[in-house]
């Protein structure tokens, strides 16, 4: 029950997706103490269980003692229970390095998958976009590349129920010769495999919605998503700075109101929160440290689409699936 | 005489700014006929030439194939007339690898700096930001990035005045262990050299103003400038959408029309067009391929600027007296 915000968004949000999901029960994995306050102030669902976990990660606390140190911290715990089977899926809004760790250290990683990665949903100028990796591993393979790409392909394939997503490469030219000496391998292992694969993409394509699936490294996605978080604060920033300049400013935002309500929904973060962490043998979802409860509550279906769609089950055929059609790529 | 325009951009572009720099004389390199017909149609001031470049390179064309077998192309005959003397510094709109590609041929680069590299100014939260490379080297070694880094805070002391400007390092957390291997290596090479290193900063960290200076592999620059490239154009025209959706809300546009005016102003490309392609022993400047009059008129005025503030003296002065003071860093 962690975040920026911890249980007072957390909590809130639980009882809205519960609301919403009335097959659903949900553990919420915290100190007793500040989510039975939280709990008190609300009518409590039967659905929502409180399962103890005294010792707190803090958001700048190293990972790998985390992992070794706190085997009672809410992240661990609530990871244990998926591991037990007592949970189908775990949701945090803790610190991501150490969700990954922790769930990579317990989960371990599916049959074919060297390396988990963070799989986020994008709007887009014509629907959405799964993108990944968007940070967990800085130094990529051209094998984990391809692993990636299969795994984001299932994502959309399952989730989305599109039978041949399509899949693009994240890089700086559209030609084969463009980009590093790794994303040139992978452009060949992805043109060799069964996928849908488009080609290259450019940074711009992601908005405009070329591709179902775009496939970069940890370094590259992170970069791109963190300078879209950047650019879309600024604008918002300016775009609210000039409506409240002067009193016929705010006269022009009151009257276009609407219009703007309108503009903000349909890029609202909120509706995108939940990057997944696939490649475990688990179901865990990240949330956005600074989720609010809009938020919180889309990563918490997020969670659930995931494991109502079998998607660790289909993950895995397909890498058997690939595995039979590229013996040599997805398992090196 | 290039870009998606050609000379009904260029040419009125350059008469704009021969009006505001009665000091400065203009070569327009290219074929004569398109850029006779287009003179013909302007008020042709006395310090305009034209410079007979008879072949045109391609957007899709070979890179290699145009350096070597297009001597006459209006890219290699403008270099060819920074190279000779006879012109201060070369501006096109062409394509962006055949420049970088006939630059570094023909010109070479300065003493101490490998390879050279694309850097573009982007507007910040509180200003602007000058960020390199942008996409002329998608390998980079830790080396080259403390070569970028010493080129960006020259210009920016160049040509913004401001005494010890502040460099970041683009990477995925600010901690000193975050990143790849290439990135925390060129960590350690900016902490120890005398520039006045911020530390790392992440993608937001571009449009925050963090910094005046940002860093990074020529891979993850032009996926980072391309996404809010993308990013931009997809918030611009879900705003238009719905300012024009329905009798209401092209009222409530109208109305909002001063507030629109400002906030595009405020964040205005054109008035950042022109990236330097800094490193060589000439100022060249590339103008986005679908740079208007006012674009193309402010890359103009961003080459003049280099020159006024004596950009390649100042860079080579610089990398003597860092070398003085790291001598196995800047020059390996």
């Amino acid at each position: 029950m962690g975040g920026d915000h911890g249980p007072r968004v957390t909590v809130p949000a639980s009882i809205d997706f519960l609301s919403v999901r009335p097959d659903v029960d949900l553990l919420l994995v915290g100190q007793p103490e500040p989510l039975a306050r939280e709990l008190a102030r609300q009518a409590r669902p039967e659905r929502l269980d409180v399962v103890d976990a005294p010792e707190v990660v803090g958001m700048d606390e190293d990972v790998r003692s985390a992992i070794r140190n706190k085997k009672r911290s809410s992240m661990r715990v609530a990871i244990d229970l998926v591991k037990e089977g007592r949970a189908q899926a775990c949701v945090s809004a803790g610190n991501t390095g150490a969700l990954m760790g922790t769930a990579k250290f317990v989960l371990k990683t599916l049959p074919g998958i060297d390396r988990p990665a963070i799989c986020a949903v994008l709007p887009t100028r014509t629907g959405q976009v799964y993108m990944l990796d968007l940070g967990a591993n800085a130094d990529c393979t051209p094998e984990h590349l391809l692993q990636f790409a299969i795994m984001g392909a299932t994502l959309v394939r399952s989730l989305e129920g599109k039978a041949r997503p399509t899949v693009g490469l994240l890089n700086i030219g559209s030609e084969e010769i463009k980009g590093n000496e790794v994303v040139k391998k992978a452009g060949e292992l992805l043109r060799a495999s069964p996928l849908n694969f488009h080609g290259n993409v450019e940074g711009d394509d992601i908005y405009k919605g070329t591709t179902d699936v775009i496939v970069c490294d940890g370094f590259v996605g992170n970069v791109a998503l963190k300078t879209s978080e950047g650019l879309a604060k600024m604008l918002g920033d300016f775009l609210k700075e000039e409506y409240t300049r002067g009193v016929f400013s705010k006269v022009a935002a009151a009257i276009s109101w609407p219009v703007i309500r309108r503009f903000r929904e349909r890029v609202d973060h909120r509706r995108y929160n939940g990057a997944a962490l696939v490649g475990l043998r688990g179901v865990v979802v990240k949330s956005h440290g600074s989720a609010d409860r809009l938020a919180f509550a889309t990563a918490l279906a997020r969670a659930d689409s995931e494991v109502r769609h079998g998607l660790l089950e289909r993950i895995g055929e397909e890498i058997a699936r690939l595995n039979a059609a590229t013996p040599s790529a997805a398992t090196p």
